[in-house]
């Protein structure tokens, strides 16, 4: 089997443009090039599709992700192709992968075998700049408050409580806890810092949120970056840069438009984290693809519990999306494991600990039709190891719970692969689709923790220090009690805890932490150790990505 | 007068598809467009190129720098835009300007007025990412390292002589001095470190100087990034990320083409500093632009003392470059405030200030010519304070030193005010230009230091510390001797005090430390301070850049 990027080299591609207008209509005057096979969509292009009805939105989820894989990306670029096959015009619209992962363990992000969206080498690494332009306008911020506070600190800036952080599009964990200010008076004042990486940032969450320049603008001005001394928030826009950090997004707010292998239509734009954020790509991007396109296949972060509720619950409730089907993506592997079976022994048939891990999957359904309140399929993602009993059993007992399955060979065999998917989902049209919230506007913060730990999670409660009790109040009486909350919480368990698989019941969600992301209109709950700056592993990727004499890139997977 | 964005913003741009095929003859298919104004030059084009002939290269530099400006860029798209209008087929090759200072006090740097490098929002923001992706390929150098100490320092790395810094394209001073890895052992181990500002780094003076993706690898691997602890050096090459860096540069590596308010040609790639770095635009884009056109007019950063003799003993010494003539830029205002006028008089006539600054002037121009062996014209751009008395003046003395004068208007009146300045250059085709170094390869590296400052500079004599002076003689003795040196000092004096102005003579140049650019190849000699990271001023320019509703840029000047 040749390896992602060389089923990608090999792609005869189609030219941005003239993909943009065979397929989707659109003439040249409305693209911004970027090379041959990239392309973003003027602004001015996108407000002129206001009128137009929208297709059907088609969320594309998972089980709690495994080190097993899932492999969420390339059922949503799989199904994409199968349903243009089967004659349904479909845009995929996909998170722009984040450059410092690719060198550390994860490799690219762009799909795999031949289910990926290319040109998969740009899409990995800098792509149309979008992240740069993330990293400066949040890295200017930053250094306007430090400046400010050098020159005078006339806001009356309390330097221990300074909240707002500078980014990097790099796993260092170096700079996870830093000082800075250091070397004497010409440096600033000394103060303890550190770094994110950019898809943590809140500006990478508003730019995702964000429907218009203007209300970018505006929410970027929101953003509270540090307390006085007397404890009053001081907001970017009392530090006037929200303007030029609106400027240097400006071009990166417009959506990019790239291919499948299969030339199936996709745009990526932006890429929040799905913990410390909501984990899919920008609002602007899907609401594009919407008018565009008969279906949009999109994707929310990690497992149902995480990605789709954050999609609905934020996303959704703050754009006035609402998904028309849901398809919830599984492996035999993932579901092994989540039952029982050892990372080594995965290769192995294993019905017992496959009908346990069962459990995973079923609570992941079961939230996405009876709390979510969507239609749905489960697509099993086709492993070579997969025996046939396994796939036997798994097709029986979901097809028990009324759930209709289909299993999906797209890494191996392209759009071609996953039309029985394709023909389920939309089969999945003629049903009616009542999305809901976990919570209303209405309920306090604590209620809505409640409900997502409760009805989501399956935990039994909610518990927090006083001192976050008292800062939960505190946002609450302060009027920020109507806003979602954003949960953030290890993506490998319904638990708080990373090493309970499987459907883990009866256990309390732990709030540590709360922080307000006054630009991006959510409160963020953590709930257990969040990674916001990831570090790379002993033998980093980056030591195999290289450039040959040729100028051809290889070891990027 | 209407101000430069303004200007910029109201001009009619030509599509750079048109521009590339009418003006330069290149096909379609040899661009990578960035949007509709901007494109990249293909690496294979290139190569296409090596068998034509080369135009006329032209060197642009000026007089000692003031707060008063001597419009060095702006004379360089000018000449170019001149030339064209009298017939030359002319390309202008310029630095790409950083992002960093944008927002802070200087404003843009595409030129100004009429003779601006569009467009202009572009180039002074993100441009087409050359910088971000340097700034990534230098910071994963910069992860790996303290990886590497991580996960248990193989290579035995003295954490306290890591020299290798990370980079970030804003003007932030709080990150001049910091400490990182603090936090706990989960996040490496604790150290000292700073940031530069990406034009500051070796990995953009290597851009500027490789001549291939192959010697960009190889350069990469050579940077020395830290000692052991038994003081041997530790290569980036030893880290294996070399070639994940080139992979992160090899898009940014193609020259960017864009045109100049009236058409003219302009090929924009790198921008090193010209104190820590040798201060001009790629190697790349001066080759590609001499094989283009008929003249190539291009500009070296600071004054002659410090650009042009960089320009000449590092970037010409290396890759064969040798320049037809050169043009000295000067202002009535700078040789006033040379002379002695406080900054707040430069409006009024002052003959005496003016006759005393002339020596600054006449210094550079001797070098130019006796030192540097270059036919040379002196450039007076034009400010409406001038006076009569004061041209009439300057060009008498320069006239009297045998040396041809033009006075530009370029900046009020586009190519047209700069054609006298054009017919002039043109003349100076006619005599011989016997470009010199200004020290042999074979001297010594005290030697070398020794010929910049007492040929160059008008010093008496160079001193340094018994441990500096040390430095220098192992790295000699290590077979660096060979290499070019760097002189970083200030821009502002021949001499290594700021406040000297005009033109000292029988100074000591200080050598304060040494630093080894083995990438790069070169010595860098630091004398005196030398700003690696500028911070931004109380009130900087990010305050007064916003967008406005409709999604325009305003406040950029």
């Amino acid at each position: 089997m040749p390896s992602d990027i060389d089923i990608a080299q090999n792609a005869r591609l189609q030219r941005i443009t003239d993909l943009a207008r065979d397929r989707l209509g659109i003439a040249d005057e409305h693209l911004v090039p970027y090379g041959h096979y990239k392309a973003k969509l003027s602004l001015d292009y996108l407000r002129s599709l206001e009128s137009r009805p929208d297709g059907k939105l088609v969320l594309v989820t998972a089980i709690t992700p495994t080190p097993a894989g899932e492999g969420k990306t390339t059922t949503t670029v799989g199904l994409g192709d199968a349903l243009n096959r089967i004659g349904r015009k479909t845009i995929v619209a996909l998170r722009e992968p984040s450059l410092g992962p690719v060198f550390g363990m994860k490799g690219g992000a762009a799909g795999g075998g031949h289910a990926q969206v290319v040109p998969m080498e740009d899409i990995n690494l800098h792509f149309t700049g979008d992240f740069a332009a993330i990293a400066l306008a949040n890295n200017l911020l930053a250094a306007a408050i430090d400046n400010h506070v050098h020159h005078g600190n006339a806001l009356d800036i309390d330097v221990r409580r300074i909240g707002f952080k500078r980014v990097m599009d790099m796993n260092d964990r170096a700079l996870r806890d830093i000082t800075v200010g250091l070397g004497g008076p010409g440096n600033g004042v000394p103060r303890e810092d550190g770094f994110d990486i950019v898809v943590a940032s809140e500006v990478m969450a508003i730019f995702c949120l964000a429907t218009s320049l203007a209300d970018l603008k505006q929410r970027l001005g929101n953003i509270v970056v540090a307390e006085t001394r007397s404890r009053l928030p001081v907001h970017a826009r009392d530090l006037k840069v929200h303007g030029a950090m609106a400027v240097l997004l400006k071009d990166a707010f417009a959506p990019n438009l790239v291919q499948t292998l299969e030339h199936t239509p996709a745009i990526l734009h932006g890429g929040p984290f799905a913990n410390i954020a909501h984990g899919c790509n920008s609002v602007l991007a899907t609401k594009t693809a919407l008018k565009l396109a008969d279906v949009v296949v999109t994707e929310a972060g990690f497992g149902a519990d995480l990605g789709a509720e954050k999609f609905l619950d934020i996303k959704c409730r703050k754009s006035g999306l609402r998904p028309d089907a849901a398809v919830v993506v599984a492996t035999v592997r993932a579901l092994k494991h989540h039952g029982g079976a050892a990372l080594a022994e995965l290769g192995r048939e294993a019905l017992g600990a496959l009908e346990r891990g069962l459990d995973n999957l079923r609570r992941h359904v079961d939230n996405v039709r009876g709390v979510y309140g969507l239609p749905c399929v489960v697509a099993v993602n086709h492993f070579s190891a997969d025996t046939e009993a396994e796939h036997a059993l798994l097709r029986e007992r979901v097809q028990g719970w009324g759930v209709p399955i289909a299993l999906a060979r797209h890494w191996a065999e392209g759009g071609a692969g996953a039309e029985d998917l394709a023909r389920e989902v939309v089969r999945l049209f003629e049903q009616p689709s009542t999305p809901r919230f976990v919570y209303d506007d209405d309920d306090t913060l604590w209620e809505k923790l409640r409900k997502v730990a409760t009805r989501v999670y399956g935990a039994a409660d909610v518990e927090a220090p006083a001192a976050v009790r008292a800062r939960i109040e505190h946002l609450q009486a302060e009027g920020y009690g109507r806003w979602p909350i954003c949960i953030a919480k290890t993506q490998y368990s319904f638990s708080t805890d990373a090493k309970r698989r499987g459907a883990p019941s009866g256990h309390v969600l732990d709030v540590r932490e709360v922080r307000l992301a006054a630009g991006a209109e959510f409160i963020v709950m953590v709930c257990g150790d969040v990674m916001t700056m990831p570090g790379l592993p002993k033998t980093p990727a980056a030591e195999v990505i290289d450039l040959t004499e040729d100028g051809r890139v290889v070891g990027l997977f």
